[in-house]
């Protein structure tokens, strides 16, 4: 078959892959593809017909999918005109989207919240404040009466932009308007519907290099090329031939207390970036789920409270304050941004849950969240505490080079002696003790001797022991062969 | 400017409308566009380019964010090199994607849930179930253990598949292996995982006509072709030719006590359908959130439980039951499957709310579900007649026609003597009654003369008011002169 004599619209109603799919389609039912040939590699026919490989790779599933062909790993894709015996397995595997095709085969944050499942292992892996300092019995209290008192507000159907009461409490906290408010089920929902609003496949996003690995993930999704920001050296000139070479849609940041290096932006260049973004008119993303966990000093102002242009998008949640398991996050943003998130939210779960939603927002009209977090902090100073010291008792010299953070809920290190973390995590798991490693937080492969430990989550009984897996975990590492193919070996 | 001379790239990695930003840019550069010149309208320049208008539109709103163009409504786009002042408000409306541009002009289901924050008006809009049946004491008391003995479960990270005691407790419930069950932060967000996971931009998708309106606008937000097949009919060889004729790439639907229509899909019909998907092997996406609100009589079989083809994806929630507020579904699909949607559920909020999950986890696992479901039942019956009893009462004979439901929460009504629902909606509003009128229903602007009305959900003291508020708004209908054009009178 000559397939360069195919011709396809490019109208946008029609897809490339589809009208492939047809075409192929048709020259099996007419015969011109005969039973049992061969197609063409994907490589191959993807340059023939100046299409993307991975329309091809679409188009060659979904035929499969129709039972018209069959690929079989390390001979290529057969005609395959015979149909199958229908009891067998359905091929799901034909009918995945083009744009998430791959996503299984990146595991690393499903990982992360696997390991802290295993009880017997101590996680220094998710990030979480110290559980032990939830105001359990005031919670159970406050449920109680809203369960009693606001069954049906609670229970019903409710706005998608979040309880009005919560919204209010929220505004009144934060120092904003109730309407600029948007009620999130976890900040990771707003990075989730930031994206879908305001991203287009290709697009270039500017984030934090390490950053956060939910938004890698979740701009990655969306199509988008991502640009990192060396956000250790956080150089403004940097930033400027960043966006003047790849035009970015947006800038993502976490600028207090980063994700994973704990990081601080100083107050001039949080003006600096202000000005930039306003003038080359590139939004930013501020995620700021720290500024509240500082340790002894509160850190600069939030981008958003500098920001004049109303060019920045606030995002925060109450996972590191409170708890990641009432699942509250909440955006400022401006009427027509929240309009926009809002009507995607709406197609995404409705609108948030209602009982913990109430619960919130009486926990912060009383004032009880700051007396939390005073509480919190002391907890965190504690743990960062033990830690500090299980490491120098329990680790030699040089094995992990950290800067001490003033907030957060991380020690980000580098291996000394060429340790690469993802081999150690091995180790570590098996001696029963896990952490993050460095790859994840980047998006172009580094960060391989790099590992980040969340100090905040483990109770301090636990820590020094955590500790003491983690040197088993370095000798046992250091008595063991190189594995040449470390990515033939699973992450756990 | 001569703008057939201009050339793309058909790349995927580089999208059409990013490079003609490229290019108009550069031609505003170098002067080529002179300041003030105006740009082609979007429909010229699509005709002449061959692209999409909406490629055409992007590329405009971009420019326009990047103050190198301004748009005038009814003038056109005029060049604009001089930069504008820096503290005008920022052009958010610039930055919105291609994809989800036009989302906030799509109000039906918004509106539905902001109708229901109105305390005064008496509304049949939204479907929920009588929430006077929700068991809050027990509910208290098992949410106050859950605090209490498992709080670290509860409120720490979790899996994104669902608390395992939960899948546990609803796999063996369902009858199902716990590992494929995927729980939900409500069924929509079920919708648009499945959205996600299997379409791509322009795939056909078959649903119910009349159907589901949160299914039609999140199947709308993935760019999917929408195909209507009659559900009131429901006749197969009519499945067939859309089969044949749209080449879908799913099958939506809703085969027990329909939402809107209440219908039942009688077991042959499930069976054949079922034969009808295998064959051309067409994924079907079961949306089941009523089954269990029969009123007398179980319905047949789901499609997942006659399915021999592992060809169904199946969907339910604890929203129709129990309560909306709790946000709590499940999915019910192969491994396979199971491993993909949760792989962008984790993108979309990480994980689902903890406390919820062990509570709903409890009250199957005691059997309180099942004698929920007992009480529920009756309520909705008792319900059901007094509605029927008042419509009898208030309404003149052939001012609705209906069948009588068997289950599920609603009256779907056509108006006689051809008055629209939208018109009748407004007159509704004024005298404090609503209801979801049918358009929202269709994906094809069907549905004027139709109104759905939820019987379960007004307490049974208030629906002869309402009732009578509805014969009030009919009345004023009558003498009120027609309005020409329905679309330009608001919604409320």
């Amino acid at each position: 078959m000559n397939y360069s004599k195919l011709s396809f619209s490019r109208l946008k109603s029609q897809s490339l892959y589809s009208q492939l799919v047809k075409r192929l389609e048709g020259a099996i039912e007419t015969g011109e593809l005969a039973n049992e040939e061969r197609l063409p590699s994907e490589r191959d026919l993807a340059e023939q017909l100046r299409m993307s490989r991975t329309t091809i790779a679409t188009a060659y599933r979904e035929l499969e999918a129709r039972g018209l062909v069959r690929s079989h790993v390390g001979r290529g894709t057969f005609v395959c005109a015979a149909a199958d015996p229908i009891d067998g397995p359905f091929a799901w595997r034909g009918k995945i989207s083009a744009g998430t095709a791959h996503l299984s085969h990146d595991p690393a944050m499903r990982q992360l919240m696997r390991d802290v499942a295993n009880p017997d292992t101590i996680s220094f892996t998710a990030g979480a404040p110290a559980l032990e300092c939830f105001p359990v019995d005031e919670y159970r209290r406050l449920m109680d009466g809203v369960l009693k008192r606001s069954a049906h507000v609670a229970l019903g159907n409710a706005a998608t932009e979040g309880q009005p009461r919560l919204r209010k409490a929220i505004a009144g906290y934060f120092g904003a308007k109730p309407e600029h408010i948007l009620i999130l089920s976890g900040a990771q929902q707003g990075l989730d519907l930031i994206a879908r609003c305001l991203l287009d496949p290709g697009d270039a996003v500017i984030i934090d290099r390490p950053g956060y690995v939910g938004a890698i993930q979740t701009f990655r999704l969306a199509g988008a090329n991502l640009v990192g920001w060396d956000i250790v050296r956080a150089d403004l000139d940097e930033l400027e031939d960043l966006i003047l070479r790849y035009r970015p849609k947006l800038i993502y940041t976490n600028p207090t207390f980063q994700n994973p290096t704990g990081r601080v932006l100083p107050l001039r260049e949080r003006q600096e970036m202000l000005k930039l973004a306003a003038r080359y008119r590139v939004p930013i993303v501020e995620d700021d789920p720290y500024g509240e966990t500082y340790l002894d000093t509160p850190p600069p102002p939030s981008l958003y409270r500098l920001d004049k242009y109303h060019i920045v998008i606030y995002l925060s949640t109450l996972s590191k304050t409170l708890a990641p398991g009432i699942r509250l996050g909440w955006l400022v943003a401006s009427d027509y941004v929240v309009e926009q998130l809002t009507a995607i939210k709406q197609r995404e779960n409705l609108f948030t849950e209602g009982p913990g939603q109430l619960v919130v927002a009486e926990f912060l009209e009383r004032g009880l969240f700051s007396d939390h977090l005073v509480l919190m902090r002391k907890e965190h100073s504690k743990r960062l505490n033990i830690l500090n010291q299980a490491i120098d008792r329990h680790l030699p010299r040089k094995t992990l080079d950290f800067t001490q953070p003033k907030g957060g809920l991380y020690l980000w290190c580098r291996l000394g002696r060429g340790v690469e973390a993802q081999r150690l995590l091995q180790h570590a798991i098996v001696s029963g003790v896990a952490f993050a490693n460095g790859e994840m937080f980047y998006s172009d492969d580094a960060g391989r001797q790099d590992l980040r430990l969340c100090f905040s989550h483990v109770p301090g009984d636990r820590i020094e022991e955590g500790i003491r897996r983690l040197s088993k975990a370095f000798a046992a590492l250091k008595a063991s062969p190189l594995t040449r193919d470390a990515s033939a070996v699973p992450l756990v």
